[in-house]
């Protein structure tokens, strides 16, 4: 359901029950204009407030928001969260820019508040979340692991971020089995065949026209290999995840880093 | 380590307490030649018994095995396992033809002995068992599944029985979740084109020289797909489960249908 | 280059001599558009006429177009053709719509203009073409092959006919080489499992949301398989095709069906 | 069929005239053994000798051998190369170690016989063979293109000679074509994550427990992309390049290197 900010009154006590209402901020960004969509889309929520550069932030308090998905920039975002917070409205946050500094300034502001839940999230990909777990889950049964990405060719790091935190995440569950280093009997190599080294896990980054964003984790056993791959063709994506977060976050108080917590599994 | 069954006198008591001794029933067959290997290979088990068609039995008694791994025939698996049984002997059980009348027998015979255990498993890989778990945990994730297995052409049935547990695996965790029935258009179709249905999930077998048991999970939501992936080369790779369930049987007392519990998921 | 129909006076003759002036009919089609985008981004093309429903098709012919692209409808698709015929311009046709007799109705209207050319291709992927032209070439090679399609699930026909098409021309080619059957010992399937059997040939077809269109020709040989995948994500892959025939047609009198011939394969 | 050296007598002349008797160099070694079971296996060949380490050559003269089959060593194979043109026994050979010196030595050898043929070919697995030539086809039609390949982890180079081969006839193909280089907007990357540079196409080396020979060439153009790729699971994989080679050979003369000529591409 749709209606403008200023069409709230008489009051949010009035709303159906059943229907969580939601602001988006940074509304007419690339990420946010699918946000927009995918709340009117959905059933169980209702957009009742947009905004972007230049537009007031308390009209999502007026509009009586109970959840702002913000998709802005690193420049502006820690205002929008403490203006949510001292509005008391829930935070899912898709921008970029967090270290652990920040993450700490927002955890002090959510102290006083522990009935109120900000998810700060890298990636809201559900496919993308599950590839890392299961990646994770399967690493301690395969003395070997590499990691293939693929993406269009005007990505400008190489491998990609989600590829380094995979490689990451598995290489902790290896250590964590105590697991010796992958097989390798390499002796003559041409510079780069065997990909970067990210804490022993080979990856690889392909970079093809025509592609979007795909990524790839090789298992590999006696006699056996197991492949799990994540192929991202579209920014829609990563609405279900997003979705998700608007759902889950009034019963999540606190700070929460990634979404991984609210797949339940 | 290897030896004999006649040299383990004097007494089962004086071996190195960390090694597991291990009796194999079938020695011979494809199965038991690999699995022979494979105890030998590892340095916390001990191969004290061989037993194939023809030889007899207690010899796995006398030799002092801990557990026994049985891959033999359907009409003498039971007779194995009662003899196991009677001599407190831990079960690890590959052979087939087990159905629930089979599987109530052994769990009978195993009620006056609360600390012996039997594992009844009809697919020791473990990457074809992380297929199955993976694909559960991720179908409630995407509105659309299917599943494509591809073997050797000598192959009789069609679709692999792996195949059809994982889409029945896979239709109860969408049936769990109150998913729909997949999306799909399809109104001019050529007879098999869509696949087998098995309980809703369109399972598709491919027959290839060349191949030997691949398996693919197709799952798909909107802008995104996750596929997950495994192929069978060699026998050697049911070997890992096989020691799993091995090391594991001892600490696991009663009737075990399956290794997945033992994988520690 | 772009400039409107009317700023084309004085004359052609003027014009630079290296570029090919373009018409295109069905100009705000969903083809035409990325058409007319992929015209006005080749340096050697201009485009000088945009025609759509309603609007003047001697536009294309004062403006002095030399080519003319037609992504219209069936039923205006052959009156079109005249036309251009008629004011010697030569023709690339994507318009649906084709059998025999429409065929032979052109090329008898191009017999008195044996210095015209129309193409007529039900499919300008470069790489779709390649796909079956390769899969083709090496279908003699190898005893086993299958074809496995995965499209969105809004599609409404099973197996796509780029599918159908690409099984007809490797079972050709395999009836070329005195190939026996694909060897196949399956005796007891679920039905749809083994896929559709065009003239041999077993077609998959999966649905998918979050899919495009994909399409993999699977050949097998003792010890080996090669696979040939092709992945469309978007309308922009057919352009080049486009484009190529636009260059080439000049060169190519009489009818053409298909852009094969213009590889230079 | 088979038959010893020896039984040959009473005389060649006496054969069936549509068998080609054939002898095998390096009979026992891991291709020789494949190589004699392909040869008892085809119809139209007829085994007549097989000799290995320490066994007297002319044996395949003396058995009348029309073709001979060499997989032995570098150190002796031109030994071999020159008892056969000697004694007018076409040869097919795939031991390594051919450099220019060798391979003008052998054309050297052949000139007296103009209707004597020798092959020397680096691969006989059609699949590599056919994955080759359709990169190189295909490579002009694609702005990016980059190869993969993986292999189990004992091998010692990286990436494979196979990979480096069609990485060059790709170079090649896409400089014939006066493409420019791939796009790649990469400005931060770790090292090797981009792959090894072969005359400007990037390849990447997996190693992984459990796989054999695979290789991937993946082509990208807007919107599309093509894959191209080859599995090698077994030494079988090479048998019919070999025996192609051993009935072509006689229509063949003069020195040939590759079979692909033979392919009828």
């Amino acid at each position: 359901m749709t209606s403008s900010a200023t069409d709230q009154q008489p009051a949010p006590a009035a709303r159906e029950s059943s229907l969580i209402p939601v602001g988006v901020l940074g509304a007419r960004g690339r990420m946010g204009t699918e946000v927009v969509k995918a709340v009117n889309d959905a059933e169980d929520l209702e957009l009742v407030a947009m905004v972007d550069d230049g537009e007031w932030l308390f009209n999502v308090a007026d509009a009586g928001a109970q959840v702002v998905v913000d998709f802005t920039r690193p420049d502006v975002v820690m205002d929008n969260i403490r203006f949510c917070i001292d509005n008391n409205i829930h935070c899912v946050v898709g921008t970029t820019g967090f270290d652990e500094a920040r993450l700490a300034t927002v955890a002090e502001w959510l102290e006083p508040k522990p009935e109120l839940g900000v998810v700060i999230a890298p990636n809201f990909g559900i496919g993308a979340i599950l590839l890392m777990r299961f990646a994770q889950e399967a690493a301690r049964f395969f003395p070997s692991v590499e990691v293939v990405e693929l993406h269009h060719p005007n990505k400008v790091d190489a491998p990609s971020g989600t590829a380094v935190r995979t490689a990451r995440l598995v290489a902790a569950a290896r250590r964590a089995a105590g697991l010796p280093p992958a097989p390798d009997a390499t002796t003559d190599a041409l510079p780069g065949a065997r990909g970067a080294d990210v804490e022993g896990v080979p990856v690889h980054a392909v970079r093809l026209t025509g592609l979007v964003a795909h990524q790839e984790v090789l298992l590999g056993a006696a006699g056996e290999s197991l492949t799990i791959r994540h192929d991202s063709f579209d920014r829609a994506s990563f609405m279900p995840g997003v979705l998700l977060a608007v759902r889950e976050i009034g019963r999540r108080p606190g700070l929460t880093v990634g979404i991984e917590g609210f797949l339940g599994l």
